[in-house]
């Protein structure tokens, strides 16, 4: 059943531990008082909830800032920044990448790895991705941090709840469970596209208002994730924001999806190069590595290559007609465009902006602003899911409760 | 500040009531030790919420089972059927209805009143809903029922949370307040869609475990509910669902949006009798009142009207072609295929569901049984909007408090 459980003494205290660690984090550093304010619990409640977040080691408190005064006048809670850390990796089709963040989301190890990931069998790759975690997390390890889970970016469908991925096309792998190979940590696994989104939410630098938005996330495939009152929409198996192959023109070119005219075939990368006269062979070729071949087309763009630019309008226009199906739909705030795709944005974004205009219905609320760039850049699915970690730490304090002491979980 | 606000003991307590009404709604008559059973609180805890629905008129109690045995040995608790009840209407193009429905969902009056509202002055047709309410609401109180809401279903946009219709295109309306010519009871204003939906999940006996779905409203226009967990999606300004005016062929004929090649174009009423060969007006003439037109085509396609089972065939197929897009996006379990085009589905039904089977990603999922038929037929937004009343009760029963004892309330 899915009616909501009655709610136990327990599991308000959970919650409450909840709000403190989010109103630290937010806020901080602050004292009891002030926290006791922010989120309307008496102060002895609260006091009590921070000396348990104090012993689970999620929290510090400051020293008094006026010292030799009596009491504690002014001494502040704050993140521990030796405390918990959240691991996140991604396996990109040109690159992988592993960092560490700790509870106040700053990164404090990272390495990444260019890696021709295509059509490579998913044992190797996941032998060189335990690797890499097993590094940055020795290196968190050693700056005093305590990995609490690891989370994983991929570019495919990802059953949900589960660590396997059911289909990433454009790796080539089916049905791929990540566990087995990776080092022994909480583990989720996740679409690179969801990840992106809630980077977006957490690190975004957005207003705080902005909890209703769909991310699009263009590159190879093309991934939107769709966030709503805050929260990731990860629909029934998983399988959400599959934006890549909404049909544009339903009786357009044939897709591997076995559909037609989807969206990918007009402004995913292979789609782009195409039509703009390249060979997406040659040019992968030429200018390897994560972005190179986009790079390559935006630099063709600059100088005005009329071929190529008029390969991004129709590409921009694509996206906004699927994008104005989406706002009709859902009535996002905004649409946030991320992804590998943004060094072509300036050539993308007049069309795209156009077709929204002309196609959502009470126009009127979209339109200027509607449509906003991530400052994150390629970083979105990496830092996402990272932070997702470390948000399931802030959401669940007791779940650290094993580990808590700082030392190892008894036998 | 969206975040969420911590847990009073008070706001404890208003769940749990919830709780305890929502168990008897679902399972009973039932005793207060299966209660306390089912929703996991003590038996203690369990009778002092019982009491206070008792009081509150939500609750009777039965006599007991097996009389004259000592205590209560079999007393069971019901929803009382005198209690408070649910006023819901419907505005359609047509006609308008009211109904009001007692706290089980029962329908104890209803009337509805056939009305060409489209393109007629918003005031004459809101002094002949509110005349129809008042009626309504007599009599569900000659039954001993206590009206404690209006909830209207409206063919158009409404801004979420207020009781104006933004624009209604159909009826020709924009920008209209329906509280000030509505009887003084607590009001609130939905999308017919919306209220569609939520009677599905309320009242569409399917399987409990469906709980996230799209719902399409096909008639005049063509309009989506979404609902995620149980949870109707409302989107940033009340706007979600606007199916119809998702782009099918993005350079096809032009709409009354803005837009070109939109869903309504090739599925909406008109379109269809147009592409049926058939004149609107002439048709909405010979066949006036609720439904009339759409009988007429089924009509004619069950004789063997090849020009109307050819339209009904193309309209299917943009119908499948806007939902490939909705289920890669939203991931739904199933689509319910409801509103005033159910008598059309024996031919539209096959090319929608060709084209999702081929356009969906990973269409092991959809595929047979994906697209299921209400079973409500047109009486769907006039009972969910009267059972919109009725939710809202067993969700907070503490509202009822000021009428809570049968009386008026206090100056």
């Amino acid at each position: 059943m899915s009616e909501p459980p009655s709610i136990t003494q327990q599991e308000m205290r959970r919650r409450n531990l909840s709000l403190v660690a989010h109103a630290v984090a937010r806020l901080g550093p602050l004292s009891r008082a002030s926290v006791a304010a922010h989120i309307g619990l008496t102060r002895a409640a609260v006091s009590t909830l921070v000396d348990e977040l104090i012993r689970d080691g999620l929290l510090v408190e400051l020293g008094p800032s006026r010292p030799g005064t009596v009491g504690r006048p002014g001494s502040a809670l704050q993140l521990n920044d030796q405390g918990p850390a959240g691991l996140g990796a991604e396996i990109g089709v040109d690159h992988l990448a592993v960092c560490a963040v700790d509870l106040s989301g700053r990164v404090r190890a990272r390495v990444t790895y260019e890696a021709a990931n295509r059509g490579r069998e998913p044992g190797p790759v996941l032998r060189d991705l335990a690797r890499l975690v097993r590094k940055v997390s020795a290196e968190a390890e050693g700056q005093g941090l305590r990995p609490a889970g690891l989370a994983v970016a991929v570019p495919g469908l990802v059953a949900r709840g589960s660590s396997s991925v059911v289909r990433a096309p454009n790796l080539g792998w089916e049905g791929v469970d990540l566990a087995p190979a990776l080092p022994a940590l909480p583990l989720t696994v996740d679409n690179e596209a969801n990840h992106g989104a809630l980077a977006e939410l957490w690190l975004g630098a957005h207003d705080p208002s902005l909890r209703n938005f769909v991310h699009v996330s263009a590159e190879i495939g093309i991934g939107a994730a769709i966030v709503i009152d805050g929260h990731l929409l990860r629909g029934t198996h998983g399988f959400t924001g599959e934006l890549g192959h909404v049909p544009v023109r339903p009786e357009g070119p044939a897709c591997a999806c076995g559909g037609r005219g989807c969206l990918e075939r007009y402004a995913g990368e292979e789609a782009l190069l195409r039509s703009s006269g390249v060979d997406p062979a040659r040019v992968a070729a030429l200018h390897p590595g994560p972005g190179g071949r986009i790079a390559f087309l935006s630099e063709r763009a600059r100088e005005g290559d009329q071929q190529v630019r008029r390969a991004l309008r129709e590409a921009g226009k694509a996206l906004g007609i699927a994008l104005a199906g989406v706002v009709n739909l859902l009535d996002p705030q905004k649409v946030i465009l991320g992804g590998g795709h943004s060094p072509l944005l300036p050539w993308l974004l007049p069309a795209l902006e156009r077709e929204l205009d002309r196609r959502v219905m009470d126009p009127g609320r979209v339109g200027q602003g509607a449509v906003i760039v991530s400052r994150l850049g390629s970083d979105g699915p990496l830092l996402g899911a990272a932070n997702s970690v470390v948000q399931a730490c802030l959401d669940n304090p007791t779940r650290l409760k094993a580990g808590g002491k700082g030392g190892a979980a008894g036998p």
